[in-house]
């Protein structure tokens, strides 16, 4: 069912994303060619693929309150859409990542095409997303809805705004910390934030809400979509440490080597002995293949993989418990249910 | 008279400035210790200073229609404050600025009293001014003026945003092309959009038209404020070479320095013979005293100095022949006036 309500629905969201940006690059046309093509680098990066999973909560949400979406739900999907690659305009530059969605980044665009320095690079970066900003807040002013409507979807989208900054705050700064003074509770707020609240929570509740759902149905949507979003990123976590590099387009042990102060790391320091301590330490960051594998034994043998995967399945289960027995239309209630498993389930 | 005018409305700005604030600070602090930072840097740097010129222009515009601001009004006047204080924090990383107001720039302080590394602190100060672009239009969706309005509010305030980040694009880019690539248009393209617009025009306009200002004298006002913004900036420009190093602060001949850009180094390029060329070249982003001197006497030898000198007088004529004849009550007209010239005759 996720598939087929995916193919249904992402080709309407791409087309008017499309045309939104169709229109603006003739606005950004009129100012020089930098501006030219930092504007083909937004777009290309728009338009080069992505799940738009979360336009795709947002109209589920929608459905499930028995409605279906028209163009000013739409235009609200598309906005959402273009926020969410705002934040990666600028995630990318905070994690100086090089390719996304098969095409290099928007910084590494402007490095690599006009050969500007990388600090260039990134400056350019960062004002195109702010531009990017934008339109997503023009986009969603002039969304042919109700202009009360406007006024809540604004309020509950720079909520979330405030909230996932905060969240990529912590994950900024988190690796700066010695593995023992990082407390589980900083990793599972992050994933809250940055996962459950915006990818899940916030689009899936907006849609209900304009739909007319009413409180006990949203507020148990926003719970479902904070468990899930947590679950998920555990179940990232241990892809990107016992993942199948052929699957998932990561080698081995990837995120011992990135540093990342995951739960399943800090679970097997917590549970370690002196010695498997040194192990993890040395490995962490490290880019020896031989320490990687011996921290990996150590995660296991310390039953933090164990712990983890038994985590994440009870958070799915309080999830799918969440929603059950509320009134969800459209067989949106087992679209969800087949989400919540197909996210600790999948391979990449 | 704009002496007044300032010390009049800007107690009134920034009180609700501080109180909006203290009450998003109670948010921050439930996301650990980075974010009470992150915030804390965030609303000294609003609260330290700033001559609120945008608010004060805002203000000034719904006064000329004879109309008092109440405190719809001057949640927009907050939100307009807000937005800037925004652009310059992602601007101090672009621009690698240490200082501002008396402080360490936010990303400055993020390195300093966190000990991360310098790219740690422009990621953090990315995201924090993420958060504070959520404020702003937090505080535009709930301003206390009609719900039509506020689509209105937004959609100029979009535009302008889009504008201003054109302008920034083109400003990051600029320095690196050689001086003889460099197209005039495009200087005074610059100081078009992030000066004039952004500073002026903007907030004027929006002030004049909430306060149901016709479209006449909407399209007046824009042109002056372009026309005062591009003058202001080529006094900047000269006051960057030839001010007083006690008044500006800077020392002598800082924009040839850092290789800025101005309609000042490109005319005096253009009128230059081989000879003085060869000065210019040799001391644009130099840092030899002696060179930067040489070229300060090629710009005034040139002609240079005396050619910006007055289109920057033509355009402050042009700007205050724009609103003569217009119908501006509470003695706007006269203010706007008199700051046209204080823009341009300013000794910092």
């Amino acid at each position: 069912m996720l598939k087929e309500f995916a193919s249904k629905w992402t080709p309407e969201i791409n087309k008017r994303l499309e045309s939104f940006l169709e229109e603006k690059e003739q606005v950004a046309k009129n100012y020089g060619e930098i501006n030219e093509k930092a504007f083909r680098y937004m777009k290309e990066m728009i338009l080069s693929g992505g799940k738009r999973i979360r336009p795709i909560l947002f109209i589920a949400g929608y459905l499930s309150q028995g409605k279906e979406p028209d163009e000013g739900i739409l235009d609200v999907a598309v906005a959402i859409e273009l926020f969410h690659n705002f934040l990666l305009i600028h995630d990318d530059v905070i994690d100086k990542d090089e390719t996304r969605r098969g095409l290099p980044t928007v910084w590494k665009r402007f490095q690599e095409e006009l050969g500007v320095d990388q600090h260039t690079a990134f400056s350019l970066a960062i004002s195109t997303g702010d531009i990017l900003y934008a339109f997503v807040v023009e986009k969603l002013a002039k969304a042919r809805i109700d202009p009360e409507d406007r006024i809540k979807v604004l309020e509950r989208f720079t909520h979330t705004m405030e909230l996932t900054g905060y969240g990529e705050n912590l994950d900024v700064y988190l690796p700066n910390l010695p593995i023992e003074e990082v407390d589980e509770k900083w990793v599972s707020l992050i994933h809250e934030l940055k996962t459950g609240i915006y990818t899940i929570s916030f689009p899936l509740t907006l849609g209900a809400e304009l739909a007319g759902a009413d409180e006990d149905t949203l507020n148990a949507l926003y719970e479902y979509g904070i468990d899930a979003g947590i679950a998920f990123q555990l179940h990232d976590d241990i892809l990107g440490v016992f993942g199948d590099p052929k699957k998932t387009g990561k080698p081995v042990g990837n995120d011992i080597r990135e540093g990342k102060r995951t739960l399943l790391l800090l679970t097997a320091y917590k549970n370690a002995d002196e010695e498997q301590r040194r192990i993890l330490e040395e490995a962490v960051g490290s880019d020896d293949e031989k320490k990687i594998k011996q921290a990996i034994k150590v995660i296991e043998e310390t039953g933090a993989k164990e712990y983890v995967d038994r985590v994440k399945k009870e958070l799915v289960d309080e999830a799918i418990e969440r929603i059950k027995g509320l009134d969800l239309k459209n067989g949106i209630d087992r679209f969800l249910e087949e989400l919540a498993v197909y996210l600790i389930t999948r391979e990449k």
